[in-house]
């Protein structure tokens, strides 16, 4: 099947999937992944499958409209990412976004779990300059929803804060993951690697610290 | 040896144990896997040697028989899997059950260790949804039984919660690991997936809320 | 370079010692590997070098004299692995050894800074079964040496307690690592995973339960 | 492109770039490698990519003149490592230097967060005798900077503490990484090996360790 529509964006995506999976992003079929191929269309990992297994003919192809997307090519036997309705929000709200990855990471899981509230600040890692428009010295803010029974259900607050906090590159959902973007596929996975390491770093500062002051 | 029976399907367990092995899940010759081929064969890995290293005709094949089974296949110098009366009796009682991961994952066994009692229960995370009939606002039970000197001795006890817990796809087993399953070697391998995560996450988090609570 | 005396065998340690180094256990040119090819002559691979990049042609062969051993094949501007000496005594004192691995492995260190005095004895745990003569419900003593300067000097603490503990299979030296031992390089490198898993078992299970027992 | 300058030796950095990227010492485009090619040339990998995917036609030469350095080879549209004057006085300050590596591994920043100073003191670890001139029973003292907006900031602070601290073969950078360097790019390699183990073994001792004081 060599006539696929965007047959090297497709193999990308697919090639990103395995690497997520590698990482743990995307284990027992959660994570995603979703890429821009021209102005209005878009690829779309499917759901509920082995990501690590997928292939470039299991795509869909969606095209943003008005009112939301409609999909122009829908794969056999398979169904739409349960995140569809976040990823049109995120790419309708940041006309700059030319890829998202949503992420299961432990990490970002456990970060939501140990800070309360509706946002993370994060501040004093040289890795915050691999985030676009951060740097050392200033801190970086990551909104925070809880989680739903209904993935498509955090699709209107996702836009809310992606609206609200302009320079994050990033919305965590508490409990879940985290949902990931850059203008394109390269930026969202540098962002997504930054993300990973400041989650992971921030949660490990927090425990020696709180083991060393105890001592003291 | 082309002519093996269930080629295909034997092949695709080595090519588990190879991956399980490299997860942690089966090293130093532990853990298992087993699948179905038809209404009454299984595949069954062999006992005592390195997961990672079987070949397809290193494979058990038995028959479900009404007072246990019966080996249909036995490869030359090996020795059954110690766990084969317990997948026997998960296949009888779970009839839909299509493949059955055994693993040794430290994740299980630290749970065990700390958590007293006859099982575990776990809420508050996405990755839930990821075991057949699960959700994330619901809670998820899984039975722990005690360890034995004779791992054959769990048979029944196995059999017993397989029984008792009908929402689970796993049993722990404490100090030892965790037997999984799913309706197909996929959604075995997802549930697998899904429960090593929900065990790691469950004692990070455990630790982690008990370092922050200590210093508040 | 097809001539080389025993080439399986010295393929096999390369091989060997690319894994190791994979795991974590050898690098910085850390560990060593030997196994035994015939009823005098032992494979060694030699010290200060980058473990994952040895090819056959670097390794030594030994031959084991009474008074000790001496170098049969010596690889051009490479130096023998400065644990020969205690290599030599462990074959001469367990004359059924096949082969001996020794890993830097972080665990194992880590868990000779919490244990004081000269041994530790892990039980409880279904990965002990791993381990020849080792059950569940027993519990498995493993001696502890101090570190000295130059490892050769360890050469003679290793032949006694090799000799006090007839039922380990492996020496843990202080702030060094360990060296562990089979009848034959599968059985080595079993040995070597149970032990480094029940290594990495023994201090989480430590530092869990003491967390949990603060908060009580 | 095969008549690049330097080709086998491009090829090597971009060897070592996918290695380091996979232990974590450069996700995110963070990180670095610099390697000698002759008396006064050097190759630097550029900076702001992601760099596992590096290629030979990627990387910049410079040449050392008395007054810093001058770019002999520029590739079209890529920017030169922001660590390149931090380089510089490193090979100018020790003559012997063939490899240096930047890394942002997790390891080494928390170990920045956790020590107070400028620097730190690590003894009683075998593994120290991965480091050119160090030995077990010894100490060995690494200095530690404090984090500037820009790198390029470091130089000067780089080039008086390469020269305080003539033992080491690494400066620490408080919440950013580490540089590290060796008279070849083996030894780089070793060396960036060793401390890494020795910043998370440090690390994981200090945690443990005060876990377990507090019980007593």
């Amino acid at each position: 099947m060599n006539n696929l529509a965007y047959l090297p964006q497709r193999e990308l995506v697919c090639d990103l999937c395995k690497k997520f999976y590698a990482k743990g992003w995307a284990s027992g079929t959660g994570g995603g992944v979703s890429i821009r191929v021209d102005d209005s269309n878009y690829l779309i990992a499917p759901s509920g499958v082995q990501k690590e297994e997928i292939e470039s003919k299991d795509l869909f192809v969606i095209e943003l409209i008005d009112c939301g997307y409609k999909i122009i090519e829908k794969p056999e036997n398979l169904k739409i990412s349960a995140c569809t309705d976040i990823f049109v929000n995120i790419y309708k709200k940041r006309k700059e976004v030319g890829a998202i990855i949503h992420s299961h990471s432990i990490n970002s899981v456990l970060l939501t779990k140990i800070v309360n509230g509706d946002h993370v600040t994060i501040s004093k890692y040289e890795m915050l300059k691999g985030l676009e428009g951060c740097n050392y010295f200033g801190s970086h803010t990551i909104p925070i929803l809880n989680n739903v029974e209904n993935e498509c259900d955090l699709a209107d607050s996702v836009a809310e804060v992606v609206e609200k906090y302009p320079l994050s590159h990033a919305v965590l959902v508490r409990d879940h993951g985290v949902y990931i973007w850059g203008r394109n596929w390269e930026r969202a996975k540098v962002h997504a690697e930054c993300y990973d390491y400041l989650f992971e770093a921030f949660i490990k500062e927090k425990q020696l610290m709180n083991i060393i002051s105890l001592k003291n």
